[in-house]
Order: C-alpha cells, then sequence, then structure tokens
C-alpha cells in the first residue's frame, strides 16, 4: 500500500500496539511497533510527511475496539488504518478459563466486519495483521484457537479487499532460525523490542512512501 | 522420606524456590513452594516441630549454589536438603543466546555432583527436584535441552541413592488434564501460584511426618 | 457439599476474604484463604472446571454485605455461596469502644437471615463460616463475646438447613496442640498464611468434587 | 528516684523504646513513652533541665543490649539509666518457635547481672522496668513464661539494690477497669499511644523532679 | 468543667487541632493535643468512658468553621463541644500580606458569636481556646494583634458564659521559665509535642472527670 | 571589593550558604543567595567570567568548617571566600538546649581565626558575613546571644582588615520597613527566596564587577 | 509603567510564566521569573505593598488564554497585566509538526486582539513581552517563524498603545556577550534560573516603584 | 565493514551509546541506538549470531574511556569496537564554562590515539562516529567548536586507516529535509528516537552481516 505524503494513519489495536501511549495517541506513541515504524519512516523519508496516531488499547478485544471506533478512528477521518485485534478474544479462554470473558468464532467475525465496514465507508484504507502466538507447537491448545481466529480475520479482511499481513508467519519463520521464543517475547504475546522489529520490518514492506 | 519431629529442612535452589525470602531464610519464607509446603505441613501435623529454611537465590545456576553451600547449606547442619537447580543453567543459551552464560552439560553434571556430596557426607538426607520447562511441545528447543538436564540431574542423584522428584511429568500431567499454560506460569518456568502448589502437592507426598 | 463441575462459587465476607482481591473479585482471588483453597482445588481436581469469584470486603460487617447483597452476589447467579461475617460486627466493639460502631446481637441475626434468604431464594446453596477469635482463653472478653455471635450465626444457618463450618474450634484445637498465636495471627483475628491455611483445609473437607 | 537538676537520663531497651528514635538518641526521641515522658517532665518542670537520651534498639534481645553497652550507655556516663529489655528474649519462643532464637531462662539472668552491674559501676543509678505481656489469661503460654522472666528481672534487680517498675500489673489493672487489649496494643506487645501513656504516667510516679 | 461519664465531646478548630486525624475524627485523633489529651484521659480515668472526635481542619479560619458547623458538629449532638479557632484569622494578614485573606476584628467577633450560638442551642456546653502566638516580645506586630483577636475571643465567650482557657499565658509563663521558643515551636504557632503538652495539661485542668 | 575578571568565588558557610547545591559546589549552586547571585552577577555583567563555587554545609558551625578547609578552600586556590558561620554556634544552645552541641563564645572565636588565617594566607581576599536573627526583639534570648555572636565575628574579621557585611540590619531594617518575618523566613533563621534576595542585593553592592 | 502602591498585578502566560505555580497562583508563584521578580521588588521596595499573582499555564497557546481569561483575570480586576504568549503558537509547528496543533499567524494576532482588549476594557494598564526563541542564527526555521510572530505582538500591542517588551534582543544580546545558549536554557525556550533573571531584569525596568 | 558471524561487537561511548543500559552492558543495552540496531540486525539476519556489549558511560569524554579502557573494552577481546565520544569534551566548555571542565583540543587528539592504538593492537577492528551537534547554524559557537573536534576525529582514525562514520552530515542532511531539530533532539545533543534512528540507519550501512 502506498502511504500518501501528508496523510494520516491509525494504527488501531490492543495492548501490542498500545504500550504506554498517550491519550491522545500523538504526543507519545508507546514503546512499540508503532514508535519504531513511525520513527523510522520519518527517517527514512524526510519528505513524506504522514501523521501518526496509536489507537491502541490495552486489554482491548474486538468487542471494546468496535465500542471505541467513532470516537477513535470514525470521527478522526484517517487516510488509512491499521488493525491489530484478536489476540485477547482467544487469550481469555486460556488465561482465565471459566470467567467466560473469551469471544466465541463467530462473534469475533462479526465484529470484525462491524469494525472494518464503517472504516472503508469512511473513506479510508486498511492493512489488516492477524493474531499470532509466538510458538510452533501443535501440542499448544491456545495455538491452534489462534491460528483458527487469525484464518477468520484473513478471510474477512479478504472478503472486503482488503490488505492483509500474516504476522504468525513472521514470527514461525524467525523461530525456524533460529531465534528463540524468550528473544521474541516472554509470554509468547506481549513482543520484546526484537520482537516489535520483526512486526516493523513487515510493516516497512507493506506501507511504502508515495515517493522512494 | 520421613521428616523427624524437630528436624531443619533447608531447601536449596534458585528463583523458583526464593520467591523473596528475607537473607536469613527464616524470618519470611518467600512467596512460593517453600512457603506453601511449610505453612501447610505445620497445620496439617502441628506436633511434628520441623524448622524450615528457604535458600533459594533468584537468578542461581549450579555454579552459584556451589559456590555458597558451605555458608548457606553445610554450616547449618540440617537433617534434610531438597535441592531443584538447572532451569537458569539452560534457561540461559534461550534468553541471552550470545552472552555464553548458559552451563554446558557435563559441567551441569559435575556441578550436581560437588553439590550433593559434601551435603551427604554432612549427615543430611537429601530430596532431589529435576528442572522443568511447563511446555508439552517436542517443537521447542528449550525443552528439549531442559528434558536432557532433567535427566542427568535425575541420573547423578540417583548415583548417590538420592530421591528424585521429577517435576516435568507433574506439570504435563496437569497440562493434558486441561489446565492451560498460562494457569501454571506467564513465561513456562517461574510458576504461579497454582503452579506451586502443583510442586507443593508433590512435595506433601514425598516428605511424610514420622508420625500421621 | 458437592461442588458441581462447571458451578460458580461466590466467597463473600470481610477483611478474611478479601485480602486485597482485584474488584472484579476474579482477576486476582487476594492472599488469603479463596486464594489457597482455589489453587489447592484447581490443581487437585483439575477436571472439575470451578469458576471461583472473591466478594469479600475489608472492614465489613453484616449492615455492609446486607447493602451489597444483590449487586456482588444476587446478580451474578452463582451456583454456591460461603459466607464468613461477623468478626467486625463484634470486634469494633473492642477496638473503638465509644464511637458506637459495633452492631447488636440482635440486629446481627436480623442481618444474617436478610442475607441468607435471597440467596437460597436464588437457588444458590450456602457453606456458612462462623466468625472467631485466635484465643483459648475465658479471661478476654471479646472471646466472649465473639463466641455468643458464632451461636448465633450457627443457629440461624441451622434454620435454614444451611451447612456450617465452625471455625472457632478449628483455631482452638491448633493452639492446643502447641502451634502458638502469633503464627497463626499477629492479633488474633487476620490470619497469617498458617492461620489462612488452617480455614483452607477446613475448606477441603467441606467442599467436595463432583467426583473424585 | 530523684531525677537531679541538670542530669543526663538514658533509656536503654528493645522497640517498645526506639519508637523510630535518631542514631544518635537525642534528636529524634521517637513516637513512644521516651518521648511522651520526657515532653512531660519538660513542660511539668521547666526548671529541671534533663538531658533525655534514648538508647532503644527494635529487636533486641539482653544478648544485643550486652554487645553495645560500652558504646551506647557507659561512654556517655548518664546520671540515671532505665532499663526495659526481656520482651524478645521471650517472644522468640513464640513467633519463630523453631528457628532457635528464644533466649533461656539463665541466660537471660546473667545478660541482666552482666548489664547492670557495669552501669552501676560506672556511678549512675538506674530504674529496671519488668517484660510484659497485655494479656490477663492464665491460657496463653507466653504470657506464663513473660511472667517467668519478669520474676527473675525483678529479682536480678532487687539484688543490687535497684529500683523496679512492674509493668505487668500496670497493664493488667487497666485491662481489669475495662480498657480492652486493642485500644493498649494491637499485638499485646508493642504499645499504641494509649499503651505508652500507661507505662509514662507510671514512670511520672516513679522519677521526679529535685524541687516540684 | 465535669466530663460526664459517657458523654461525647468535639475538639473544634484549626490545624492546630486536626494534626493530621482521619476524615471521621474518631479513627485517627491526629498527631496533637487532641490524641494526647485523650490518650491520657482514657489512661487516667478508665471507668470515665468518654467518646473524643477531632474536627480540626488545617487552615481553618472562623468563616470555614462557621460553613461546616452543621455537619461537623451540630448533626453529632455532642455533650461538650471546645473550640480554639483565630490563629489563621490574624495569620494571613501577616504570611500573604497583600493576599486580602486575614479576617477583620469585628468579623472575627460575629463569626464566633455564630459558631458558639448554635452549639450552645444544640444543648452541648463549651470550652473556648484563645488564639496565641508563642512570642513574648512587644515588637513582634503580629502579637500584638494576636492579642487583640484574643481578647476579642475572651469577651465573646464569656458573655455567653462560657468557659475560656487562655493560651498565650500558658506559652509565656513556660518562656520566661526558660524554655525556648524552639522547643514549643519552629515557627511559633504549630506547636511541638512540647507544644501540644502545654496544651494538654491545661486542659486536663479544665476537663475533669465525673468521679475522681 | 572588586571582583576581578575570570577569578574564582567561593561561598563558604552552613545550611544558609548550602540550600540542596551539589557535592562539587559548581553543578547545582543550590537555590539560595549562592544561586541568586551568580546568576544575577552573570547576567548584569556577562564579560566578568567569574568563576563560582557553593562549599555550604548544612548544619556546619565553625567546628566543622574548621576540619573541611583545607579540602573545600584552600586546596582549590580561590580569589574570594566569602563566610558566613555562626548561626548554628548559637543556635543549638536553643533548639537543643540540654545536649551541649552550642558553641561557646570564645571558642567561636578562636574558629574564626584559625579559617579566616590560612584563607588570607593563600593569597584570598575575603568577605564576612555576620551572623543574624530575624527577630527585632530584646525579648528574645536567643537574638541577644546572636547579637553577641555577630560583634564577635564582625570585631575578629576587622581585627584581619576584612571587609564586613552585617546581616542583621539589613533583616532589621526591612522589618522596620513593614515587611513581616514570616516573609522573609518561616523560623528567623532560614530564610524564604525573599530573605535570599536580601542577602543577594546586599552582596551586589559588595561584590563588584572589575568594569561596570 | 509605574506599578502604583497596593496595586495588583497579574502574569498571564504558558509555561515560562507557570513553573510550578500553586492554583490559586499567590500561596507559590512558581520557580521562574514571577517569583524572581515579585521577591526582588518586595526587598528593594518594601513600602510599595503590590499583590504579585501568577496565571500562567504550561502549554498554553493563546487559544487557551483566550479561554480562561474571564475566570483568570477579569473577574480579579487587576491594576495592571503583563502578558507573554505565543511560544507555544509556533512551537506545535516544530515538535509535532503533522498533529495540526500550531497556531496560524491570523489566529495569533486575532487572539491577541481577543485578549488585550477586554483586559484593558476592564482598566487595568498592560505590559506585553514578545515570544522569543534563544538562539542568534538565520538557519533556525523556527526562529524565523518566532521573529513574525514576536513582530505580530509587537504591531497588536502598540495598536491598543500598550507598552511593549522585546525579549528577542535581551536574549540575543546576552548572546552576543559570550553567555552561552545553554546557559539561559536547555532547550532554547525554557529559561534556566540565568535565563528567568534575564526577564527579571528587563522587568525592574518596565515595572517601577510608585516612589523609588 | 563485515561483521562476522559469532563475533563480539562492543559499542563504546557516553551518554548517546549508555542511555540507561545495565552495569554488564548485555542484559539491558539501553533505550538508544545500541539496542536499536541490535534488535534490527538480529531480526534482519537472524543466523549472523552477533553478540553485542553496550560500553557507553553517561558524561564521559575521552578522559573517563581512556581510564576504563583495559576493563571496558580490552579486557573482552572484542572482534569490533565502536566508538563515539567527545561530544562532551566540547560540550563542558559552553554549558558550564567557568569550571574548566573541557578537554582541550591536543588533549582530545592524544586521548583519541591512546584509545585507539591499544584496541587495535589487541586485535579488533573499530569504525569511529565522529561528534556531532544537531544544529546547521554557523552562528552557533558550541557548533564550530565541535566541526574542530569531529574533524581531528576523523583525521586520528584514518591515520590508523579505520573506518570513518561522520555523524554531523548525517543530522544535518535530515535538518535541510525538513526534519526539525526538536523531532531529533530536545537539547540539539541528545537523541529522541528518531535520532537514535538516524544514526542506527547509518550504521546498517557501514556494519554489514557475513551473508546478506
Amino acid at each position: 500500500m502506498i502511504l500518501k505524503n501528508n496523510s494520516t494513519l491509525i494504527f488501531l489495536g490492543d495492548s501490542v500496539t498500545d504500550c504506554g501511549r498517550s491519550p491522545d495517541g500523538e504526543l507519545n506513541l508507546g514503546s512499540g511497533y508503532v514508535n519504531l515504524f513511525s520513527s523510522m519512516f520519518r527517517i527514512a523519508y524526510p519528505e513524506a510527511g504522514v501523521r501518526f496516531i496509536n489507537q491502541g488499547v490495552s486489554g482491548d478485544q474486538t468487542r471494546q475496539v468496535l465500542a471505541r471506533l467513532e470516537r477513535d478512528v470514525l470521527s478522526i477521518h484517517p487516510d488509512v488504518v491499521t488493525l491489530l485485534i484478536g489476540v485477547n478474544d482467544v487469550w481469555r479462554f486460556f488465561d482465565r478459563p471459566f470467567a467466560y470473558q473469551g469471544v466465541p468464532a463467530e462473534e469475533y467475525r462479526d465484529n470484525l466486519k462491524k469494525i472494518i465496514e464503517p472504516i472503508l465507508a469512511g473513506g479510508a484504507k486498511m492493512l489488516v495483521m492477524t493474531p499470532y502466538m509466538i510458538d510452533r507447537s501443535p501440542y499448544e491448545p491456545m495455538r491452534t484457537k489462534m491460528l483458527e481466529y487469525a484464518a477468520i480475520c484473513k478471510d474477512t479482511a479478504q472478503t472486503y479487499g482488503v490488505e492483509v499481513l500474516e504476522l504468525q508467519p513472521v514470527f514461525e519463520n524467525l523461530l525456524a532460525k533460529g531465534i528463540t521464543s524468550y528473544e521474541l517475547s516472554g509470554d509468547r504475546i506481549h513482543p520484546s523490542q526484537k520482537g516489535h522489529f520483526a512486526i516493523t520490518m513487515a510493516l516497512m514492506e507493506h506501507l511504502r512512501p508515495e515517493t522512494d
């Protein structure tokens, strides 16, 4: 996707996106991939002039993103929106298995549709990143479920013709090349700085400046 | 093993044992399995009168345990010593892969011998717990290496006729019954309170009062 | 009492129950008997799948429990509720003797009825624990009054056919066997971890899994 | 005892005396009976001009007082020394029953002698306060042992002709008149401000100004 | 004045009274004369059973006391009220001379009337303490003005037949006997603990138990 | 006195000089008159290029200044030294009257000589400021003693032909013109910012640039 | 401008004015030029009796000053108002270039008019300080824009016959004389104490007492 | 320069390098360019296996680097060393102009030689980065001096045939393309994250993996 000069880009997501950003989403872009990507992009393409806004909220599932969509995204009239949501829809089934806070698969798909449709209707382009677990093992039940949701996410995005960046292969490829899971994340979800660089460098290939 | 009335028991190990214990090892037993076990044992067998001392130190490998053996164990002349060491001998190969801080397998075996021999020579009985990773997957390279070290640990202990409590099967059995890895540990090494209870309840079967 | 698989259990009480739990009562179960019991039960019976909710509030007397009953208990439609309340109804007569904040005996009985009736009417089963003071002496005036309230509590519960767990004999039995009062509690009310284990192990006998 | 004008008075003891005093013992007299007594004495007898020094150290048993006697008392050449020590000699048998940190009765008596003799030899007068437990019950084992040590303390002091202030009757008399144990102390050892006033007002009767 | 058994006493005032008391005025009585007096009274007369409530608020002038009179005093229906107010009515003319926050003398007199009348009408007895500056010098302009306000305070109280305790002579008498101003207060207004004892011991003579 | 261009000026004194300066005395000049003077001088005479070093130490009496003279002053070979010492020599007689920490008048005079002589011998010029108490009253005993020490200080300095800046008249003149003591200082010793400006502006008249 | 005796002066501005002042603007005047000026003025002219109020708010642009004009300035009916605003109107174009938070030049001029007119209409006199950047270089784009806004500010003030103090030449003059930019400010906007003295001493020439 | 697989790379420098790194230089690589570069390199070239060690110390000039060269660099026997030193050699002339802490140009050249020679003699390769000031203006005296030192640095390195990365043109090029100085640094020395990315991306071009 081409990021036009002087356009506005919103990063929408959960704690992987949030990383301690300021309430306005601009004064402090947090310590994760949003900050890394926007700094690197600004230095690499100083004439592009893109406005970056972090709208990640720690703990969010698709339910909460849906509830704050108008205020945090639509009212700002962005040119581009990236979306990375779903990790917590799955994780709550596994870290709090009896609290009934996971989001069922069908509700996940519906919520995604209700998030994507108004954003596209508002005239923005989207890049959807799929949820992941930094683990290569078929023995881990949460990875199995995460793959299912990642497939739903990819499928839903493509229904609307939206560009997709699959993160599970990004991480599994690094694991296969000898980077350990502890280098990328302490808990297999929240990325370390190396993990955030993995996302950042994948994003740099998907979001290109108008004139390179 | 029978814990005789009025005997002294030292728990020797790393951060899994330490858990914030006080420097003297008695005033505060930490927040992990040492504390759970000693409290439960005291309530279940109020007439046993056992003295419990926590000598775990966060971050320790066999190298550091060896260096502090005289001061922290032998000089106290305990009746029983439990040992849980080796997790960090392995982990350092994986969380800091280029810092050359892991302990090679043969050094691990030698260090264990140098820890066990003087304790037995001092007249104490031992219970050795094997290192573990809370993961069931053959795809995880660190688990493969941890199994290797656990086998060395078990083998070494049995050479001296010392009782062994294998922790890997304790955790894998719980995973197999549907307890998730996140319930037992955030990072697959440091136990949550549930994880510490798994160790505690296994210990309760291995360390019995003189008269039940 | 049998805790059916996949049932919901609420622990209702004061600071002895609360122990720093999170506002939602599930994310953090506090550092007392609720946490010990639920962790031990989960490890001992991994297939039971019980949801545990801590609804203790520090400082509560029966008056405050009554006021928050709808929100904190009834609206959640639990399957089982444990109740441990009354310590503060009595204690306020003794630590703030002129502030008129103790609850008279008859009001205590009435409040208990108003707490128990709607819970039973909502279809939940109950286990009532009686208030206690960790002291064996007839010379201590607060213990005398606490025994009176414990008797009211037991009598009221039995009127409704509710199961009762008397805690005063649990603690006095341990004192008689040589455990000191300072091991169980600094102030004879708030349990140490050993004191919480005394409650926990008594609870483990009263709350049994569906299939052991 | 008469406190002569312009004399120097040292308060020697444990945490009941210490109460957060400054290292030099004069800049901050702590928040306990030393501060209350010296302030009240200064206001009641403004012309007396007495120098007050707090040499209490939290946690001290007779062993530690003995070890610091030269530095903290003798080298200052006081005119009067009050001594309140022994609570921790007993308490350690009860709050850490298996850590072997209590002081046996005969050692307690010997230590007291070794503390009193050089102070008297240095020309100071002494007032010895006996250790106490704020509890009236013969059912409490620690009170029984504390009474034994208080008797040793009184007996030893009187052997040297030293004035004695027995604190156990001071507190039991207040309990008998309806002041509750929680008003005087949370843990039956460390006094509340009311508890410190009980000591202070007893001291005011034992330490009189030169001219009233 | 006789404090009847089981009566309720409210201390009304500014920071000299407040001293860090808890919002309810009972749980924590602060670190000043209210705490010293109530503790000493409780120990000296254990059978009196008086309820003490601290309603001091730091920074208050008569204006603020008037505004909170209904909530903090009248609604509690006390038996006795002590009043110590006026220091800040004067001080604001001297520490912030151009901020126009001092209370003129006539307003001070009127405010006192509006405070005293409803308290007496509510059936309570009063003891009025006059404002003071811990300084003996006619060269200090603030002392001159404080003496003027103290005279207004005494005169107003006597108009209603209310008992008066003049604090300026209490402090000047101690200064005359050689206690330095720095012993009584760092800033000549806020008492040190010795300064609070001076107030406390004067109060002990004015507020007597029913049966001594 | 003329401050030559590129000269080094040391401010020597107690807490009035110190005011939180950094250990090296240059990185942070503190929040008192040293900082105000050096900033104002630098802005007023930007071409003068004077190096300023704060060597005040809170709590110092002449005894402590003497002990650190070699390290803090002589070894730096300053061109000019200002000295403001003596407040604590007197104050200790009044805030801790029985701790025997005041410096007698004759020792004060001797100490001053031992401070001044080696500084002059080292080739530096001096400006001596006399100790003060911000109070105009002959009724205040500490002011009487401070005036005595200020006279000793002035007399001693003049014996050596050293320039003197008397601070007592600086402050009394402001008090006489209607500035209140609370504007200049909370405790009549430590200056507020206004009080530090009083010193600063007096210093600006005594320390002049080479070319104005 | 002559500051009449007993008049009220409000300092209106942004973080350069605010510097940590208290909410009421009087209790604490902050650590910047407002505090320096008012302290120096009070000491230099003790009989003037001027009331100083700091109404600076960190981060403010003309937009925010306009919004709070009624509450923070007009309702107080000051005699004199100083205004220093505009730095942030410009800076936001440079430290957050894509967040669209700078104030365009024409809006800046309009906002200034809407601030000045009601203040003058309320009967106050004004002194307007122009925004600045502590940099002498024509190569710095932000200085170029700041000069443009300073010119607008000066021009607007003079339209109303208001006295102007240009700060850019104050700072550039000091830089030209060898004071480095780091002595005056770390970031070329927020003054160090030396930088605040530069403003203070310029203000002392513009705001004169009624009788010197 | 080619970074061979499994080689060890030390980053040597001042606060620009340090950025809060851990004492061992490996556990925490700080928050600056060292961390960014090593994370990006690890993700981009997962098979390279390079060990990264941060040996920056905040505040260091060449003098301090020289003093710690043996311990921090030579004893580790690195394969490659990057050096970025000199900013503080210059800056101290400007932020503390009269404290005589700047390093003269000839001493700077000599120190560089004494740093480079033993590193090369130890068998390591070097990459020298030149000191910079993020300012384009010939009106800024510190930039003029920094350019002089950067020339010395470049010249000295080239004398030894060492590769040089000039940072001044890196930053000036970005300023010329419209990135503001405040985006790159608040004080024109310490880089923001964007500023650290500018260094990082220049480093990525100079330090290449063995097989890309």
